[in-house]
């Protein structure tokens, strides 16, 4: 039987396709909900029986839903940790359902834009990912997908308190926005302390490309609600789409315009040395690898350059990590190895030729 | 009346093509001798009437020597900052001639194989460069020029002593044997402190590009002599042919031998990220250029790349230095302005086309 996430890895998903609002800046909306089933105990409580038959209960109801016929049905626990880390870093599980213990599945649709966790931290999380800002899109089709399950599922909800999860901050709407953004200029600006302030204004946290615990890599940062409790839905997706996301693309365009104007020389230095690097070395880590391809990403947004195009760059985003690198390569790699084979895909991806 | 100087800043000297024995490792030999004429004060205690007069005698001198027919007359106390600042970086002249007072001048073969500096430290500064280790083939030139000199010339001389100089530390012979070295291996694998050793054990100086008092850039190094007085010309040149440089040079074949079986892709990643950055940069410095220079010509003589000629990449050592670049510039440029006009100046001669 051939391995569904063969596929996956060979292109990106479509929420990467780079096309909308403010794909410039914005790279992605994710928008995910936490819920909980009635009658079973969260999870930090299950034993390993009932973790099984929450498995079996949700899988059975996603595979019933006509709206998610064609989400693909992952048993994480089974994959080899190869594939858990190549899942991850699509941004389709969490690091912690990757690395976590007993039933755990993934049902994702093929386009990747929708994903639900099977017992992750709660018996479901659900998320939808689109290009771009697509808050209010992101969330209609959620909620429909949270339709979809509930016709077949019972979930744990409260009248007062709203849904019911295995964490606090998660109750209520159990619903978390992150907006991935891509902020080169205002890094190299030294300004990233004005997103900071927009982001806490509106009690929101700023974190790096994979969630929370994790470092801003290449200039990517989330921005995600932390409040889901005394907030509506709504309430929450117009902070994003109307107040605090528009705010932070005003500032990165600002100081994009501002280093063209003040230092077009010190801006080309950047984004044309990331590529000589990229065209060149014989070894990159991964870490060095997204910082050198931010910079190039911000070439192509400013019009500086055009050596590449944005589907390759954003290809490039996800082959370059660990775990895709060496599902590429078809062989387990160890840690030279990949920086050899990494600095080899790219000079291949991105030759001048 | 066309400047002398305008022609030379476009190749290198001759003892730059590179060609001469152990020519990957040893750039150059330089051999110098100090004289001062009888009968004149030495230049610390010379009025400017008498600088003058030394200058007039030397100069004359010169002329008369049918071997030194071609030598060109370069008046240094009449030449503009830019144009002693391009005779230093070409080792035609030492800093303190180029920053010095007072009549001083410069005569020198126009393949730069040969010069004498006139009013130094000391009334006459002959020196003889030449193209890889080639310190006899300096000596025996040296001595000839020296020859042609005296003939019209009377020099202090001490029957104990020897030649009598401005500075006791070249009393005796007078003579300083400089060999510049490029050793990137050894900076690489840190063992420099073995250069300095070999050094030491006979008593000799290791210092960067432009002798006393610099630093060693784009990992060239100089080797000299300290001692002028109890040691013979034909010692001193044996220290240096058949000790010290060739214990050298042993080290730096090892340390490069070294980096090829045990850390190749390192060793490549070195090497072409240098190429990557000198064709991509849009601001440079020059002590970066010189570095990464320094790694392509490892490259080259470690048959790793061939994406430029010795020759060329020999030019570009000299012409990528402030007073060169603004010479090919046509003009006065800030520091800003040389760090683009130097970056585009390597894009050009190291285009991959």
């Amino acid at each position: 039987m051939s391995n569904p996430l063969d596929l996956v890895v060979r292109q990106a998903g479509e929420w990467l396709r780079g096309t909308g609002p403010l794909h410039e800046i914005v790279i992605s909306t994710r928008v995910r909900l936490a819920r909980n089933l009635r009658g079973f105990a969260f999870l930090s409580r299950a034993e390993a029986e009932t973790r099984r038959d929450i498995a079996d209960t949700v899988s059975a109801a996603v595979r019933r839903a006509p709206l998610l016929r064609d989400f693909v049905h992952i048993d994480v626990e089974q994959l080899d940790e190869l594939d858990r880390a190549l899942l991850v870093e699509r941004h389709l599980i969490s690091r912690q359902h990757a690395e976590g213990v007993g039933a755990r599945r993934l049902a994702f649709d093929p386009t990747e834009a929708a994903a639900i966790m099977i017992n992750e931290e709660d018996h479901l999380r659900i998320q939808v990912m689109r290009s771009g800002l697509q808050v209010e899109e992101a969330w209609r089709q959620i909620d429909a997908i949270d339709d979809a399950v509930e016709e077949h599922l019972d979930y744990e909800f409260h009248p007062q308190f709203g849904y019911l999860t295995a964490c606090p901050t998660n109750v209520g709407t159990g619903i978390r926005v992150s907006v991935m953004l891509h902020l080169p200029a205002l890094r190299l600006t030294n300004e990233l302390e004005k997103v900071g302030q927009a982001a806490r204004d509106l009690k929101l946290a700023v974190r790096g490309l994979h969630g929370e615990g994790t470092e801003a890599l290449g200039d990517f940062f989330q921005v995600s609600n932390q409040i889901t409790l005394g907030r509506s839905e709504v309430e929450i997706i117009d902070d994003f789409r109307t107040r605090v996301i528009p705010r932070i693309v005003e500032y990165e365009l600002a100081a994009r315009d501002a280093l063209l104007r003040t230092r077009p020389h010190a801006l080309d230095d950047k984004i044309w040395r990331a590529v000589g690097a990229l065209r060149s070395a014989r070894l990159m880590s991964s870490n060095e690898a997204m910082q050198y391809l931010s910079h190039v990403r911000m070439g192509l947004h400013t019009g500086r350059l055009s050596v590449v195009d944005l589907q390759t760059l954003n290809e490039l985003f996800l082959q370059i990590q660990p775990a895709h690198l060496q599902k590429l390569h078809g062989e387990r790699l160890s840690g030279e190895q990949r920086s050899i084979e990494r600095a080899a895909f790219i000079r291949t991806r991105l030759s001048s030729n």
